[in-house]
């Protein structure tokens, strides 16, 4: 009987190589997130379950991985379960679960911010990279297990806070040496004008909002479609569709500003611009106005947004690498009051397959300097050597067994080592160390005496050659 | 209602202050076990449940939090339930799961043996720190999820890797400022020698080893009377003592090798004694010797041991820091073949606990180098300021909103943050940002044409104060 061996479905075992890249990537948006002020956070796997259902709506719901009662409780729950039964929607309900998996970052981040308001300053600046886990069918791509990178700010309105997650966002992508990604920018209340006026009614507003989402992956056409069938007379539905278009044709955000301030009336919408502008005009003082493109028609699905909505795209690439916006009404959920709080959140995992794809990953630098070969009647020096090499910080390895020199490359080769060491008993003899680089096969000898000296040289970038 | 917003019972949330220790502590072991030429690995936060199931005992099983079945597994499940009822001990089994949270890192390490055997190299040797969790009662000191810092060789009997093992324990206890932490090395085969000298019978053994393992706990008479309940003759146990007690007793590993020596016959224990004997000379070679001890008291619990066993401790401190051994019988078990290992798991919680009692974490940096207090009238400026110094390597914040000085000043002691700035209308006339240093509160000013190149001396230590 074979045991099946691999990871659980949608999750994934990270070896070294992989390792390496995801590693020096979440490096970099720490740096960044970081040098920008914020706070790392990390909060437990698993919440409690209560805390996250209803949160995510009922797909939501649906989607979070429960964890069972364990012991006496589950004995009980099971005994309850089969006296009495709930049903909704033709399913059995049971109560057989306790805690549940993760299931975004934003939730805890609530319960946090209501847990601990009295320690943490006025303004809450933080960032999260870890895991999360849904249950979603897993497909190419689309993970049980993923990380989320989330960046918010709580507890300010100002648009200072846009600026700079905007600015933080441009900062990731330009380390990360996208060149040629934007963020497309829109406001919740700018959308809700427009919907009005269409003539559509307030309370389709929300409906409208969700085909107007899908207009990336359905066209202009298939918007128009949906937003018949959610039940939006034709006329306006065509009369949305032309205000977004045309809205999106001009060429640039000026424009842009200029036809929806003539196309709406109301207030809020008219406020949403002028945020807009406002955030356009400091961008300019953080440099990164040049990468903002107003986009009328992006809705990002959440209806938990209030202001600000912002996603990251890159030409050629559908859909967006992270995005994220203004949302006054979430945060406070746990604290019983509105706590205004405006974030971003970078899809990693498709970072990591764009990078991939691009050749960003350079060669993967060799993973060990020096692996010493082993000569069993020189071990304990050949220990020796090793010890001091780390020390004067090099990356070592011995090749623990006496072995034919030919298994001991073979062994070189699958570690990516990029020089093996001699001290056979010629060296020994000698007192020095012989280096042969795996790259092109020099060879090199340093006196075991002046080994830290000669190895330092390693460390300098450039200097390898003349070792 | 005001909802429960504590994270679940035996898990923690860790704000800031806590994860930069945490973090500081994790980089220095990832940092010496990368220095060995261990290779990270991680693998998800779940296992199929019967990858776990049975791997650590009874007591192991009731331990995994598994995970509910989902839609129409679970309704089937439930069925099921209802119509066949299995019992075990009294209580009801129920299949209702399918997947587990990790339990440990050494079986995920043995899936991943089995699972990518033709890619590793002939010896893989990893290092894989990730959380656990476990359904334990939480308690001072316990939690249901916690960190392991594992380190381990795979495919080699050498004792060189018992060596380098070793050694790479000893480094990081040297690099963490533990002057006087030792580590105590015991043999499975040395172990079982000596209860058969006691003239207790092979069979008792297993039993045997789990009362000496308690032997920190319930000292020597505990240890006497639970062997006897475990239904081995007083004479043997006193005699088994005795043994164990005499050799502690002696100076120094020399003495307590000899003495052992002369006490037993088992060719496999005196295999076991050449075995330490070798680990202690070549130990000479890292710079080690000095912190290994022998203790042939010390059976650490797991029985899946098979030669060397080894527990980092601290006077003073009960229990281990940390232990491991060779378990040559564990890392095949899915790959169906002996896969000989040796390794070593650091408990990081109890390390953080034991640095923080002995004050090694430093005063916490300043989190952020400046804050820029914001005047609305120079935001842009203020704005440009700040990117211009964050891309000079600083990590700066910028007070988002308009408000009084004092409500600033409150924030940035929140923060910790080092040196305040304020480009006001006055500074900004004079070209000059100017700096005060919430340590001492010293004023500079510095040309804003050339921030740059003032604000890099902040990144050189101790140039601060000639700024």
């Amino acid at each position: 009987m074979n045991p099946n061996t691999n990871p659980p479905g949608g999750t994934r075992d990270f070896l070294a190589s992989d390792l390496r890249k995801r590693r020096a990537v979440v490096k970099i948006i720490q740096e960044v997130y970081e040098s920008f002020g914020f706070e790392p956070l990390e909060t437990p796997a698993f919440e409690n379950l209560s805390t996250l259902l209803g949160k995510y709506g009922d797909e939501g719901d649906q989607l979070l991985f429960r964890i069972l009662l364990r012991g006496e409780k589950l004995q009980e729950a099971m005994r309850e379960a089969n006296s009495k039964e709930q049903t909704a929607n033709g399913k059995k309900l049971y109560n057989l679960s306790d805690l549940a998996l993760r299931y975004d970052l934003t939730v805890p981040l609530a319960r946090v911010m209501a847990r601990y308001a009295g320690q943490l300053p006025k303004f809450y600046k933080r960032y999260q990279i870890q895991p999360v886990w849904r249950a979603d069918r897993p497909a190419k791509g689309r993970f049980r297990e993923f990380m989320q990178c989330d960046l918010d700010v709580c507890g300010s309105s100002s648009l200072t806070v846009e600026t700079e997650v905007l600015a933080a966002a441009c900062t990731v992508m330009a380390r990360l040496q996208f060149k040629d990604f934007s963020i497309l920018l829109n406001h919740r209340e700018v959308l809700r004008g427009l919907i009005e006026a269409a003539g559509i009614a307030a309370e389709l507003e929300g409906t409208a909002l969700v085909a107007v989402d899908k207009w990336d992956k359905i066209g202009k056409a298939g918007v128009a479609e949906e937003l018949v069938q959610r039940g939006i007379a034709l006329s306006s539905a065509q009369k949305l569709l032309a205000l977004l278009e045309e809205a999106n044709a001009l060429n640039d955000n000026a424009a842009r500003l200029q036809y929806l301030r003539q196309k709406m009336k109301r207030p809020a919408a008219l406020k949403g611009l002028d945020d807009l502008q406002t955030v356009l005009q400091l961008s300019e003082a953080t440099g990164n106005a040049n990468r903002l493109s107003l986009a009328p028609n992006r809705a990002r699905g959440l209806s938990y947004y209030t202001g600000a909505i912002f996603e990251i795209v890159v030409p050629g690439v559908s859909g967006s690498l992270g995005g994220g916006g203004r949302y006054d009404n979430l945060i406070g959920m746990f604290a019983g009051k509105n706590i205004p709080a405006c974030g971003f959140s970078l899809g990693l995992e498709r970072i990591l397959l764009l990078l991939e794809e691009r050749g960003w990953f350079t060669e993967t630098n060799a993973a060990i300097d020096i692996l010493f070969m082993n000569f069993p009647e020189n071990l304990p020096e050949i220990l020796s050597l090793a010890t001091r090499a780390r020390h004067a910080g090099l990356v070592c390895d011995v090749y623990p067994e006496a072995a034919n020199l030919k298994a001991q490359f073979n062994y070189a080769a699958a570690r990516q080592v990029r020089y093996v060491a001699f001290f056979g008993q010629r060296e020994q003899e000698m007192g020095k160390l012989r280096l042969k680089d795996q790259g092109n096969g020099n060879e090199t000898s340093i006196s075991t005496s002046e080994l830290e000296n000669a190895l330092k040289r390693f460390l300098v970038p450039g200097m390898e050659s003349s070792l």
